[in-house]
């Protein structure tokens, strides 16, 4: 199986602006912003999607979700706000198999979320 | 501080479509669905928000998105995907100060998500 491109992120193969890291996940932003502050957590050991995510994973699938809000507030979202956001599959608009949550905070986001 | 309408479902209070329970996790259709398939899956346990969850809460965020893969496979979304999403303060549109989950799918969801 080929490498995606956030494994070469990992990897320091290609560079992103890393604005996150600890031992099991690294955050950075998405270089197709959607909002003033658009970033992307992933966890280092691939997990293609959530849908694919085992029981073995829940701790890795908390630790991102803590990982999530604390960047947020690392980024001055906590009182402005934000929204998470997993997609799975073509439905949700999947690109990389890499499991990813993205943070959108910086302008009042719509409904529906996409 | 008074009950929230989630906690009233939770207490069967108010009544819901509910599609998935288990000790710590309780899961029903939104009531202004934005989607075919429109659930939210929240803790049983009050987190008012992501922003509010400490360390300790590690493991139910780790049940609550292994629930929602869970949940949408259950539903029949595995294979055309869905969008997991979760709402933090006024920008990201929290409606109702109870940490919850959104699962979206059967349809195509839009990029931004909102």
């Amino acid at each position: 199986m080929s490498e995606t491109l956030f494994e070469r992120i990992i990897s320091r193969q290609i560079p992103a602006d890393i604005v996150f890291e600890n031992e099991e996940l690294l955050a950075f932003r998405d270089i197709n912003p959607q909002a003033p502050v658009h970033v992307l957590v992933i966890p280092k050991r691939v997990v293609a999607r959530i849908g694919e995510a085992q029981s073995g994973d829940q701790e890795l699938l908390g630790s991102l979700l803590l990982a999530a809000a604390q960047i947020a507030r690392q980024l001055g979202l906590a009182e402005s706000g934000y929204r998470l956001v997993i997609n799975n599959g073509p439905d949700g608009g999947e690109t990389v198999p890499h499991l990813h949550c993205h943070i959108l905070g910086g302008r009042s986001l719509g409904w529906p979320p996409g």
